[in-house]
């Protein structure tokens, strides 16, 4: 192909914009393994799920054989308003680095919600309104997911419950602010809405909360009202299909300049940016027809891939949800209470975690002090404040870069910035302030959580 | 020209970016009135502002013969990282609002600054940077103009020194930390660190500060300390023309589908977005080649097209800073307590008050329960949410919508969306707990402060 000049952003037409999500499953051979029902140690059935997914969330999330599903006019209507996301060649880097590399980032950050969350957000409001339902309800900590499902409920006209992590909801109130203003209500977990949050409150009266309490507050509201159901931002294999419209933007931008890739890169905490960055280069690995480093970028205060295990585990703290066959440290592991951010999932996608184990991936895992020093040098050439969670992406493309300078070798890296750090600020203060630290767990930490994992076969 | 079908987002290409800045006094018969000198009564000097301003700022703010002013290379290089912005066709909303009007907006917020006032920021940072200066001051209030800023001199590795108004230091840690992650000294002031803070703080010692105080520090900071000066990111004709590029993009765009406004609507506080935007197309209108409505719309809390005077005035509270003929409620005038965002300027643009005077534009004022109430509107139907100053612009829009829907008229309607407001959610809070209030000055109020002018010739 003739060489062009690239731009330092890469807009794709809207007429080539993706009109089908890229089920990734579908071309692999091994399948991630199925769901588990705790109660009965079989695989989950559609009846079995529907109670609490809508219906055809619950096909997509079962349908591991269809490789391109149609994305619903509706949905596609409002990703023009956001999308495509630019991929960006970071000429400014690559300059004050002095690497030889080619660096892109595909940004995801140019919405309200300031992340990649939107693209599932609005897929999984729109099957529920088509469903008729009401509304739906989910969790949010740091409140990426609740904003991002905010602004979709509020396009399709649904009510919204939020149950937001008590400590989050009181330290984050302008997230709060911003889903209120979307015209979700907001309430903060434990709460004195549900019967688990009563239970909880009775037996731990001070407590600030925790993300499985929250899941379990959210699912208890959508079950018990008719017309509700429960949804979910990651982790999920619908999650990833409709994630996969960022990484099926990243090729056609990159074909349309004729750009193959060395090394993908993406941060990685239940999956859902990375498994939809790296959708079509995946397809195309395992297809053999190219192949591609693909890098999984990890916090080392969340392991899951680098030390954690391969095997079925709970995928709550509350130990309410499904059974998956994931990397984990354990449903009871609990990242130390210094580390920033989102990234803090104990688990991983099972796509994920099946083509990790099948050696079409690696993993890093990276400190934060590191990953903001990173952050910070983005910031300041690139212009674009990151999210903690992209910045470990960056940690990773910097080195990546760097290593080239050292070499000479003129790689191309892609890496996912999946979101603005805006709602990030304590973070940037502690690190600014030089008062952030790092905690790694001891092996005897991941041992003890690793040892609680339930018995399936 | 062929109608072709026009996306959600009109994105130019790099090649289609403008190379020149628009300075739109060239074409005006009647010249904006030049700055006075207070101290001599007679029109400043390029020998009396170098002082404060870097020299090539100077022979901008003076020149109003040049059309066109090229865009310096490096100049060109940092804006491709975030410009071309979107044209955006608002699709969503005339459905929403059942409207047979075209609706298109500007929208400027899609860098971390989250507003236009990057455009100026950087422009003035590299003339700075290439008189060789170690540094420049500046005064914050909300903070926009202090991250923008921050931004840029990062970029050029320039010292930046910004005084920050202590109430806001205070309530918007988070702004101030973005300052600081781009490597900004920022001071609440009234400070120490000047000999004008030490005044003001022994003679008001619980002081919050004003922007008249942090104006008077910065300038104080700037001519006393060699290598360094003053930089402001509004009212000023130099900021004018910089701000040009968002007019000169938005007519490309339009151009480009063959797409003419009736209606060009928008916000206007000190006047460095709105005289950005319609300069093309006032150009144009000047000299009889088309024509538009131009529509500014400012707060009724801060009216001064609508309710002020044209006449001399200081462009500061504290009455240190040059005079300039304009729109003003007098120099003395504060807007109530309760206004939230920006716009709190007493006058306005020399050039945008001559143009005024001239009857060029039109202006009207809007109350800012109603302008929230457009924002919120307008965020849950486009996704993103609004800064409060360009939410003003929104409110007219859409009244103008509206009367298309009751006359039927298919009229098309730019306006500009200056930026996002993820750094005002004390203001949406206030809304949605529905304890926003309005406050209309009295005639009283104004001409008691009108009274206050100096006397000129």
């Amino acid at each position: 192909m003739q060489e062009k000049k690239i731009p330092y952003k890469i807009y794709l037409e809207e007429s080539e914009m993706p009109d089908s999500w890229y089920n990734l499953r579908a071309d692999m051979k091994n399948k991630p393994a199925p769901l588990i029902n705790p109660g009965t140690g079989k695989p989950l059935t559609a009846e079995e799920l529907s109670p609490i997914f809508c219906e055809e969330l619950v096909a997509q999330e079962l349908d591991d054989t269809t490789p391109f599903i149609k994305i619903p006019d509706e949905i596609l209507s409002f990703y023009r308003m956001y999308r495509p996301s630019p991929l960006v060649r970071a000429y400014c880097l690559e300059k004050k680095l002095q690497t030889p590399a080619k660096i892109y980032y595909k940004f995801e950050g140019n919405n309200t919600s300031g992340s990649h969350k939107l693209n599932s957000a609005i897929a999984q409001a729109y099957y529920a309104q088509k469903q008729g339902l009401k509304g739906v309800t989910t969790e949010t900590g740091a409140g990426q997911w609740g904003t991002a499902l905010s602004m979709a409920c509020s396009y399709f006209d649904l009510d919204l419950k939020v149950f937001m992590v008590k400590v989050s909801y009181e330290q984050k109130p302008f997230r709060r602010e911003v889903m209120r203003t979307y015209g979700a209500s907001v309430v903060p977990s434990p709460s004195e809405t549900t019967e688990i949050g009563k239970k909880i409150l009775a037996e731990h009266p001070g407590t600030t909360g925790s993300l499985g309490c929250a899941i379990s507050e959210a699912v208890e509201v959508a079950t018990k009202n008719p017309g509700y159901r429960y949804v979910l931002g990651s982790v999920l294999n619908q999650v990833l299909l409709h994630q996969s419209v960022i990484g099926l933007e990243t090729k056609a931008a990159l074909d349309k300049y004729g750009i193959k890739p060395d090394v993908i890169i993406g941060c990685a905490g239940g999956g859902s940016n990375l498994g939809g960055l790296i959708a079509p280069f995946m397809g195309e690995k395992l297809k053999g027809t190219a192949d591609y480093r693909i890098v999984a970028v990890e916090p080392a205060s969340c392991p899951s891939f680098t030390r954690g295990t391969f095997a079925y585990d709970f995928c709550d703290t509350g130990m309410i949800c499904p059974l998956a066959k994931m990397y984990t440290l354990g449903s009871s592991f609990i990242p130390s209470a210094n580390h920033a951010g989102g990234l803090r999932f104990h688990g991983m996608s099972t796509i994920l975690s099946q083509l990790y184990h099948d050696g079409y991936m690696e993993a890093v895992s990276v400190e934060q002090t590191s990953v903001f020093e990173a952050a910070e040098q983005f910031a300041r050439i690139e212009g674009i404040l990151p999210a903690p969670e992209s910045s470990h992406a960056i940690r990773v493309a910097i080195d990546e870069a760097l290593k080239c300078k050292e070499t000479g070798e003129e790689k191309t890296i892609v890496f996912g910035l999946t979101g603005t750090g805006y709602f990030d600020l304590v973070a940037y203060e502690q690190y600014n302030d030089g008062v952030m630290t790092d905690t790694i767990p001891t092996d005897e930490d991941i041992a003890a959580s690793i040892a609680k994992l339930p018995k399936v076969e």
